[in-house]
């Protein structure tokens, strides 16, 4: 356990190390979080739910950053608001540093301790929290580096592969299955409830969209064309002027994207990415296909190869039929998103190792694109 | 067919009677369309999917109005902005009239003939648009006049009842349960698709929430507890200061309500009316019930009464299975809002007769409240 | 006096016959106000400001309108907020007709006394507020049209004329001038304290810039140059894309723009009208010359043609040196606006005869163009 | 020349030095730049108008740099939006400190040469610009960390000191004076084209509005009685719920300020500071006397100690008769702010030495206050 927690808190300082220091504290939009404070919200977490409450030897490293990097937690207090994390120049990173040792240390000498179901519990869930964390961490760095005029590098890491040549359709037969989490190991709240669901024939996809077929779609006028799109996306297309993929530009003829690994042309051979919920619609629609629902997909899992890219389903991210909120703070974990957001099933290149099971339920705004997401088609 | 057509005509015109002149061309809001334009457009409808293109004699009344009253319909091509439809003053109404009489004589002779299973089709679906615009025009005539600082009368229809005295629950056992439209009379698309669903025992209210129960989530802080709350529900209580139902008014310690009858004191018997999906869910957790899906609704709708609210159901407004769209510009009827928006199961007070069954899907935003919506709990 | 007061009420409503009753009560921009809210609010200062002060007999026509119809005088009251006049349709356009004709016959009655300075000198404030908001009727009516997309005709009437052929300057030898209102007859506050200032030669246009002469401008990319302009003007182009004055649409290669009288070409000999303070600036610039102060203004005005637009000049608005703003609720008539509005000097063709002289100080903000603005040239 | 040069490119340096990196790159509102932009842009300055121009050994340091850090120069060519100045962590400031280095070299070399007029007069507007920015440093940093939740200490420069107890006012008479710059010294072209105005007889307080005057305003209801107010500052005030200057706090029954050295309880006997037009306007009504003019305070400005904070006036920010903008991207320096802008006389504790005389015109909207603006009255 200790080395489980010692290597989650060094993964989400590995991710940070090609950051300079004036990346960390700028807030690029309301959506992503300065690096800086994912680093001390994950930390937070660690002191306001397991060290003040179940150790009483720990003394808060400072009394002001219970209030500062507090995320969205009404019962522990109040907070600074979303859209302003990017103000806060104070504390410098340096002290963030010097709080996660502060904090991993403490923790690292309370794991000794031979500690209660209840505490462990919440332990498991602060280490799903700070790998949550580390994917997001993945998304806003990237957000940060491609609004730069000057395209930065960050580095090779969570680059995206080719998607595999051999295509087709896996079958699955009408009747009752079941969905949700089973056993013993952790899950989040909103896996739970196991229920029966009935399925009617469906096939689905071996592979992801490609940004080849996606390239199609464009050429063939789809941002233009109104019938593939939702009322609303159709809106949101034309407000804000969307003709591509996030981080797609056109230069004279070819498209070219921002990646981590710096400004390249599209590689027609990877799994299209950085799509909204109306994108990946209008994208199948146009295919005279469609999204699988999280069902559908959680069904089929087996059977796919899935892990690329996010792929978003047609289903609402609402509460499992015996749905039950845990009490107190970490009840503000998942219910309390339940409304307006769409299921995204599989994993990314950005999620840590560990965390992924085909029943983890991914959720997003149906705007939403600078997390890694793409599709696969269902007819 | 001719005597039903005219009756439904004649009903549109009806519910606008009791207004003024200056009633009939004001926008009082984005979501809130002026009573002229539900009078043109539902006319123009006629006009354009009927007339236009399968009565060779027929005389367009002006050729401007293809484009002055066109609502969402892409398809048709450029249409005033929905927001800017209260600037129109011109035509007037009398003019709006003449083009109603205009069209309705012309539909009048061309229903003498002996029309094809297509034509019929639209009408069908034009008798039900007409209907579905009569619901629409009693909501927005009501939001105008209760927007006026002078609260004036319109008249006694569309006034609720107390909901009856006996109470409790009705059972439904675990299975699979058929879902959607059967038959041959007609329903809208997003009905069709019939597919079993699998069903969890749950047990559901016989009656209806009433203002009496709401009162009591009121004055024990409902609206001031985050924990009740979506996040998203949550900023919108804030951002608006809500602390009641829409219409509703605290008058030094006394509860009243703008009511198409005037300003009057809540009745705490009958339902309660114009709540938000967010409101409905906040109350379903602080009674630690739940809203029912909109299966479990359709399910159960036979063992119970409805039809004095639109009843908010915990389900998204997505496709069936095997949806699909009618092609053209009808088409645009209903997939196209098939993202962020909750669906209402029943019928209101407003629902014009033979306009009800228990397969409708009514859809709206989670924040909308000025349609006659209420609830009904499941245990 | 009688006579004149009742000519004066009758103006008002003569402006209004051309007018549908739809017409009387839409707002189109929170800048135009409805033509029902001018005759009730100019009907409102009456009974406000004299009836209900001075004269014990006067029975107030209804409570509710002395809030209803308050335009923006903090001391009398709370009000209805300016962007949501359009929405009230009640009380309806007779009944403010009812009430113009009840405070009309009071004050008929009233002005029969023998009456005392004080009341007098409110009594001409009201009939230069009335006379005020006859222009503005003129401007807000030509909005509401002009933006009907049927472009309606409203009349022959308050349609400018060309300007003269005779062109050439004006000298004006340095020294001091003074400036400001003399003698006894009617003038607003801002006029008074009259004083001296000192002027430097300038020569100043005879005749005011014509369409023919902006159309040059726009002609030779005066609209994309950004050196022509302020700062906040290019802005100001840039977001609304402004392209020419208010009302005018290019048709192929022609201008053509809404008057009163209905679309028309563009006629090159006409005034240039419609122009923000902006366009008036660049303009100037383009032509190497600028516009006058307002001080220099009147000093020429006994020399210059004026009356058929207001001329922008290049003073703010701001007090005169001894300017003692009224007490009690008429204090608030002018001196509160004196902060980033620009003046504007002459008089246009929709401004009421007996309305205008030399020194009145008529102010906008310097978007605003929905007022009959143009300008004349200094070097 | 070269000592000169030297020691205002230091002193910019001097100014962040208190700074840790993370305070140089966040733009914590529109108006407040971050400090790394300021440092790159009066760099930028000297590239793009000195040594690209007239340094033929000059080797530009990066090719980006003169997009990056162009402020509002139109004629330069594209820049980025000014609101987006807080994205830009690349490149981070140690670069930019290196392309300093990089300019000052180039520039004490080329300063060796015999220069011409020309390129003199460049130079001296160049230093004259750092030194502007200088100012604006300290606004901005003092805005930065004035919002961070910590409130962190600056040090002690730019502290204000007690305004004199001695009091009184200076009577000026009547008569004809000179206005503007005069003679071969430095000067902004918008001080330029001296001219005469004629001014009325008039007394100037000696000593700055303070702390203390200021609270009786407070305490006795000045921020809720709209009889002080402009319209336009009443709407700021109730809109942006203002109830003392800019970075006042009140704490129980006692006030308290940010200031660069601290958290401090205010000190009734220094100037007041960070007010708005609309406040000094306000305060002044209550006081029933006025600002001074522009020309009231240049005229009287010999017999006044000033130099504390910038002193709004009443005028509002115009062009001169005799106004002639420069040619080229120079121009764009003062004359395209000349719209909606209140002029500021005198100088502040933040103003460099050096950089202040009696024609000196600061300008600012009437709504802006995180410069160190106070005021004087006139009686």
């Amino acid at each position: 356990m200790i080395a489980r927690f010692l290597e989650i808190r060094q993964k989400t300082e590995a991710i940070c190390s090609p950051l300079c220091i004036e990346d960390y504290s700028v807030q690029p939009s309301e959506f992503a979080s300065p690096p800086k404070w994912h680093l001390a919200h994950t930390t937070w977490f660690w002191e306001e739910f397991v060290l003040t409450k179940y150790d009483s030897d720990y003394v808060v490293y400072h009394p002001d950053f219970s209030y500062l990097f507090n995320s969205y937690y009404n019962t522990v207090g109040k907070r600074v608001l979303r859209p302003t994390r990017g103000l806060m120049t104070r504390p410098p990173v340096e002290e963030v540093y010097a709080y996660r040792t502060h904090v991993s240390k403490a923790m690292e000498l309370f794991l000794k301790n031979d500690l209660s179901k209840e505490v462990l519990d919440i332990i498991e869930i602060g280490l799903n929290h700070e790998q949550q964390h580390q994917e997001l961490l993945v998304y806003d760095i990237k957000y940060l580096l491609g609004m730069q005029p000057t395209f930065p590098i960050y580095g090779n890491d969570f680059m995206t592969t080719a998607e595999k040549q051999e295509t087709g359709f896996v079958s699955i037969k009408e009747g009752i299955y079941e969905i949700g989490h089973q056993g013993e190991s952790f899950c989040f709240d909103n896996e739970l409830g196991r229920h029966k669901v009935y399925i009617t024939d469906f096939e689905i996809s071996k592979t992801l969209v490609t940004n080849g077929d996606y390239l199609e779609f464009i050429n063939q006028g789809g941002y233009q064309n109104f019938n593939y799109w939702h009322d609303e996306g159709w809106g949101w297309v034309n407000e804000n002027k969307i003709e591509a993929p996030l981080y797609w530009h056109k230069i004279e003829n070819d498209w070219y994207q921002y990646t981590l690994n710096g400004f390249e042309k599209v590689n027609p051979d990877f799994p299209v990415m950085h799509l909204s919920y109306y994108e990946a619609f209008a994208y199948a629609e146009w295919k005279a296909m469609r999204l699988p629902t999280e069902f559908e997909w959680e069904v089929a899992s087996t059977q796919l190869q899935w892990g690329k890219v996010w792929e978003w389903t047609n289903s609402a991210y609402l509460a499992y039929p015996n749905f039950n909120k845990a009490a107190g703070a970490l009840g503000e974990y998942n219910g309390k998103f339940m409304v307006n957001q769409m299921v995204l099933r599989g994993a990314s290149i950005a999620t840590p190792e560990n965390h992924s099971r085909k029943t983890y339920r991914n959720f997003f705004q149906a705007n939403m694109r600078w997390h890694f997401s793409g599709l696969r088609l269902v007819k």
